[in-house]
């Protein structure tokens, strides 16, 4: 339902995570279980997964990547659904990343008109930000999550040695969203990421459930993303323009997520500075451009994030709304700014 | 949100309705208006809206007929309201019949997770069942709204002057909803199907307005399908296996669906008769063969029919649920039924 206002989902962690999910499978009348899983899930997180689920499944597996989050590979799922006598009293586990996540919420949630999702995110990303909230969604036109849904998952479980597994640079790409925690909520968060060894590849659990509680409480406040939730926004405004942008690149520039947000984030604490009197631009600059890899921006990109800012899913009667900084913990939300100061916010991070 | 309970939606009448229309768009704080319009309600419906509605708004064609409630289709809308400039914040005003309310409903509510839509049905099928309800979907490899969800429209306006442009067999195919409904509640809808002039192709507006009613109040009791909503599959569980079927026929022989859920009526009424000891099935298949063409079955028909009863999406568990009488206006839900029972069914049609 689009006025919803029922979206929280119960949130568990490590090995208590798969005795709750046991659990409810035990209790819940269902009449399928299927897995929804890529190549690499398969080979680093099905294992785990058939070690500790005592009940059976069948696994689905689709090509990695967010170039597959798309229609195409919804039709082949649905398909597939059907094939394999899934009704409405199936359940999907979505076992991946943001990408399985967001697109099995979707696909599960329109097939025959709903059936019910469990998301076991095996990505930092999908930990703390993307696996929870209800957002569904694939890519359409180069546009990204421009066809989705609002569709609760049964129940999110969060297992951290999925990490293990994980490459440094997509674990970089999932602490963008930490260190957006950090920045738009006043709590402990900014102190970790400030005391981080960048060259260090492990991420504190605690951090990961202080950052999936820190969203699962904002999107409890305001499912719909009229008032609160739209801080969880920082940063990726300009961040989404900038990821989409570089989609269309060469495959070696193009740029993850959290590493699109990161630059994001950057340009807007120098738009936070410029209209808002954030006092700390430049020492948060240089922390997040410690972690991240520099991107160059050319005299021909602008025109083209500039385009892709006009179809933020935020955006009202064709204003941009932009979420800043008063300060670390005092986000401001719908703040319009000019695109003389974004150029003046690209001027900045090029100084960096 | 698939657990949600908030389904109903306001039902406006003739004039009135656009009047509350033009109330509720001038109240809302919306960023754009769209019309979604085949070539027949453009030719006949339209200069109607453009009359009655005070505000502008941009109106978006598509092919008419069930063989485009497709993805396909789906994805051109997409595409046009996303270069409309469309953002979460504009409204969809749906107008036409249900592959027009049922698609555009879809559409809407999975563009940027969900922008607002309005139905204006404009055949009796649509006034009488497919607008009301928040079901929403398209076809997806020959089965029928395979992929959809529930979600709620704004409001539904009931124009029944819009059905004087309809040609008689569009007027039958959606007067055995109302059928259905005098056969499933106690009303006075059956004594007004009895004393029908079968020759006559006009409504009687009240028993539209009875008919939506009725929907809408057992909607609003059971929104997700769990009980009570139930019983509005009489006659649909065979009847959508036989539409999908006979679309596969040549064009002649194809059936819109009312007709082919009176022929899902007159089966299950034997059903009822064979299982249940409803005592007036040769009556009431009387009764609807005289209103709808008779249709031949043959031997090659059985197979693909039940082969297609499978995929009804209110199976549970492998098991065909069937909504049967033991008398008018006393329906019993999740009845088991065998093909044996279902093949003499056939025959007692066949015999009519």
């Amino acid at each position: 339902m689009s006025n919803s206002t029922e979206i929280s989902t119960p949130i568990f962690y490590k090995n208590d995570g798969f005795n709750q999910l046991n659990k409810f499978l035990k209790k819940t009348n269902y009449s399928s279980l299927f897995v929804l899983i890529d190549e690499n899930t398969q080979l680093f997180c099905l294992p785990t997964l058939k070690k500790q689920l005592v009940l059976p499944f069948t696994f689905i597996p689709i090509r990695a990547g967010e170039k597959h989050k798309n229609l195409k590979t919804c039709q082949i799922l649905w398909d597939e659904l059907a094939r394999l006598g899934a009704d409405r009293n199936s359940i999907l586990i979505n076992l991946g990343g943001g990408v399985i996540t967001d697109m099995g919420g979707f696909v599960a949630a329109t097939f025959k008109r709903g059936m019910r999702f469990i998301n076991i995110p095996t990505t930092l990303l999908g930990m703390v930000d993307a696996a929870i909230g209800g957002k569904t969604g694939i890519d359409f036109q180069h546009l990204k999550n421009q066809i989705g849904l609002f569709a609760k998952a049964e129940m999110t479980l969060i297992y951290p040695n999925f990490l293990d597994t994980l490459a440094p640079r997509e674990l970089h790409s999932g602490l963008a969203e930490v260190i957006k925690y950090g920045l738009i909520d006043t709590n402990t968060i900014w102190e970790y990421i400030k005391s981080l060894d960048t060259n260090s590849i492990s991420i504190d659990e605690n951090i990961i459930k202080k950052s999936a509680q820190l969203k699962e409480q904002i999107v409890k406040q305001d499912p719909t993303e009229k008032g609160i939730r739209k801080t969880l926004n920082f940063g990726h405004t300009l961040g989404h323009a900038i990821e989409t942008h570089f989609m269309s690149k060469p495959k070696k520039q193009q740029l993850l997520h959290g590493e699109a947000v990161a630059i994001g984030m950057i340009l807007a604490v120098s738009l936070s500075s410029q209209t808002q009197g954030f006092p700390t631009a430049n020492e948060i600059a240089k922390i997040i451009t410690s972690i991240y890899p520099k991107v160059t921006f050319t005299t021909e990109d602008y025109p083209i994030i500039f385009d892709l800012l006009k179809h933020d899913k935020k955006n009202v009667n064709g204003q941009l709304n932009f979420v800043l900084l008063q300060a670390i913990g005092k986000p401001v939300i719908n703040c319009q700014v000019t695109e003389n100061e974004i150029m003046k916010a690209f001027t900045f991070y090029n100084s960096l």
